[in-house]
């Protein structure tokens, strides 16, 4: 295997970890619990990034920048919202180092004591509401449609390339609203937005749903959420979209006059995808030997490896070579020809495949008698020989067919791996062989969710927007099933 | 005037700071020294970002992300950087909160001390080059061409919207070089890309040109920079390239293998423009009326104004400006149609001069029965009537037009503020009455440019990169001139 990657099989976790550093997409940092995203990762995240900031301008919103730091006080003025962020917080104390002179080095200057402590900021909403308030005075200030890319911290003990990491990027939506129904509206309409995105860039076939009381974002009156499902059967959060109510419009006193002349607190929505998204690219379609990428999320899309015995046959090669290169590139494909001597071909194929480029094509001095050249797709690894004469065309269409299949086959996996179940028994049994989505009624009661969590690590991942109310029994209490909710293990 | 701005004559300083915030470019938040940038700020910026990352991604190099904590530690292994940046870093010292049970609200818990303390980066080169350490071993790995977009945190006391924020965005690019030839020469060309930049982008002329010792980066060996000219004859620098050595290599222990086969030091370079360019931006072009947006920067090119009387008049005033505005978009030009009826167009004209929209159309009823539309130049504020019949075709090359003349008149601007002097008396002189660049030889000693610093608030901007050795006398000391350099007063 290229460069000796765990099997799936063998340990999940470690694959992951494995891919993760040998694909060369992150690696842990002298900081802990932070990372640094390497060239290619990056390149990838700028990909989605540009894809959803897309969605986002078509929906009618623009991005801006707010700071870093959050004073502590505004922290704490919305109850739920600090109760939820408080443990995992950076603090800044101090403002300055100066030279230690008994050892040597530096250390802080005690008297650059902040008055307030600044909170590096885990999510923005009270910076962004306490700004909110000197913008918004009447109803023609409203809707406010507003995202910002950021880095945000939040101080995980158990961190995770990608997963779960202290500083991770994200992009964060704030929007304010004259009424409750135009912000639900926004709400639905942004978690729909990402699934759009997960399923038609990412390949990534997701779950739209609501969460339960427990598992909602501390301070909103509710949130909405896509739900995938990795390979190894455990179920990863892609993006929430959060409906706060007049929640933070109260805590920071953000009223506005309506039409009728009123007074009436703000309507508030916010919603957010992260580098999560990175280790749910990985796990949702990787393989053995290496990442599986969605061709619109590949930095690479085609790559080109001559396959020559002297240096004299490279010269022929590359003249054919960087003609389809060309005229893949006129035709929107990235390409990359890699004629390095310094490696051979072997070691290329492998390397690419771990990479997960989409599209392979290796091109020998037969291949220029015969007019020909070998194709290899990293989705199903078939090769085959194919004629030079409108290569880019056929290339074209089978990146296509590519993201299509990357998504049909996540999409059959996840499909098999919805159980319903209608006893506790059968619940555990499933969990324990199979994993996946169980499918199952619920009382609705936070009590009945914490004791399965307790017993089983499940929870519930959502309540599916198509879920319908009252029509069974809740699995673990008995009792009759307010919702059909999905349970699952997850990252 | 537009929502009252103040004028340059009247306060240059006050007209600035109205403009910034009034054209909604950004604002002072709730945490000291820390700004919001606002939506129609942060198109601009995302412009400037994208046209960057454009020149940065055609020489060769790749982005990526670092952690935005670094260890206390690793700051002070380069002596001069520490030196350089310890007096004004934002340190995290603890990592939880928890309830005040005597006063409400939340505190820092004393119990999540941190064992070595976190500095907020004000800049990466300690821990890009403790990461880089283990991605170099041989020569092979070399040119490694990285760059970052991120925030960083500097703790100025004495903070300006965009010119001196305690955080700010900004990008840095951090090379690594098998030989200090190479090294050189990418510092060059980086601080040629920048040069480009600001002269082809943002229509501002720079003076490219070294820096003296005392104005060096904290850690490198040599400083090149772009200084601009702004419109109170103050200079401005706009982005630096540094040359580091074998500095940090040599902090954090970074060696290669050679070709050769022996253990050499990484050569070093780093390279960075932030926000700033923003407030260059602004102070370069703008007048009493607002802003003056050079067309490849301005977020909005075109903006098409209504007139009419009744309601009744708009759908056919409609008709034809959705058209044009089609034709406009389809040929690349970002054109907005308001045709808000809450708003008069004289209210709406001052607006978009405000907001420095290079043109203005604006149509009523009798260019309907004429054909007819009215023209409005931002740069040149000229009017005139026009046939609507190929307008598209004609705005195009005016936008061209437009990015020229406002390159033009900086440059003119500019050429007659560069003074040359040869006597203590002529420097003062023009400094307090005329202020702009001053060139003048200077003996080569920091003593001399301290002692000038001191009394008249003027510092060497930069040593141009065409300068000639040994041909003059320092106008201060009276001692041999080594070097014709150029005095201002600057931001």
């Amino acid at each position: 295997m290229a460069k000796e990657l765990t099997t799936r099989a063998e340990n999940y976790s470690q694959w992951y970890n494995d891919l993760v550093i040998k694909a060369d997409l992150a690696e842990n940092s002298a900081v802990r619990g932070c990372m640094v995203i390497k060239p290619y990762g990056y390149a990838i995240w700028e990909k989605m990034q540009a894809a959803l900031d897309k969605k986002f301008k078509d929906t009618g919103h623009s991005n801006a920048y707010f700071p870093l730091f959050i004073p502590k006080s505004f922290f704490s003025k919305e109850a739920s919202h600090v109760e939820g962020f408080a443990k995992e917080c950076a603090v800044v104390t101090h403002y300055r180092l100066k030279n230690d002179t008994v050892n040597g080095g530096v250390i802080v200057d005690p008297d650059s004591k902040l008055e307030e402590e600044l909170i590096i900021r885990p999510t923005s909403e009270t910076i962004i509401w306490s700004t909110y308030k000197n913008w918004i005075q009447s109803y023609r200030d409203l809707p406010l449609l507003i995202n910002q890319w950021a880095n945000v911290v939040r101080w995980e003990m158990r961190t995770r390339l990608f997963l779960r990491t202290a500083e991770f990027l994200w992009q964060e939506g704030h929007t304010a609203h004259s009424t409750m129904q135009e912000a639900v509206e926004e709400t639905m309409r942004m978690v729909h937005v990402y699934a759009d995105f997960a399923e038609n860039f990412m390949a990534m076939p997701v779950i739209i749903g609501r969460k339960s009381e427990n598992e909602r974002f501390a301070g909103a009156l509710d949130t909405y959420c896509i739900e995938a499902l990795m390979q190894d059967g455990k179920a990863l959060q892609a993006g929430t979209s959060h409906f706060l109510g007049q929640n933070f419009a109260k805590a920071f006193d953000v009223q506005f006059t309506s039409k009728e002349g009123k007074l009436e607190y703000v309507w508030a929505t916010s919603w957010g995808v992260s580098t999560r998204l990175m280790g749910a690219l990985v796990m949702a379609h990787s393989d053995d030997h290496g990442l599986v990428l969605p061709p619109k999320l590949a930095p690479i899309q085609v790559v080109i490896v001559p396959i020559y015995k002297g240096l004299d046959q490279l010269p022929g090669l590359n003249a054919v070579a960087e003609k389809i290169k060309k005229d893949l590139e006129d035709k929107g494909v990235s390409v990359k020809y890699d004629n390095r001597d310094t490696q051979k071909p072997g070691w290329k194929f492998a390397e690419y495949e771990l990479k997960g480029v989409p599209v392979r094509l290796a091109l020998g001095p037969r291949d220029l008698e015969n007019g020909t050249i070998e194709l290899a797709r990293r989705d199903t690894l078939e090769k085959k020989i194919l004629p030079q004469e409108k290569i880019a065309d056929y290339i074209v269409e089978l990146l296509d067919e590519i993201q299509k299949n990357i998504y049909t086959k996540a999409l059959n996996f996840r499909e098999n791996n919805i159980t319903p179940v209608s006893t506790w028994d059968e619940f555990k049994e499933v969990l324990d062989t199979k994993g996946g989505f169980i499918s199952a009624y619920w009382d609705g009661t936070a009590e009945t969710e914490v004791k399965i969590k307790e017993e089983t690590k499940a929870t519930i991942r959502c309540i599916p927007l198509d879920t319908e109310e009252n029509t069974g029994t809740d699995i673990f209490s008995g009792k009759p099933g307010k919702f059909k909710v999905l349970y699952a293990r997850a990252y």
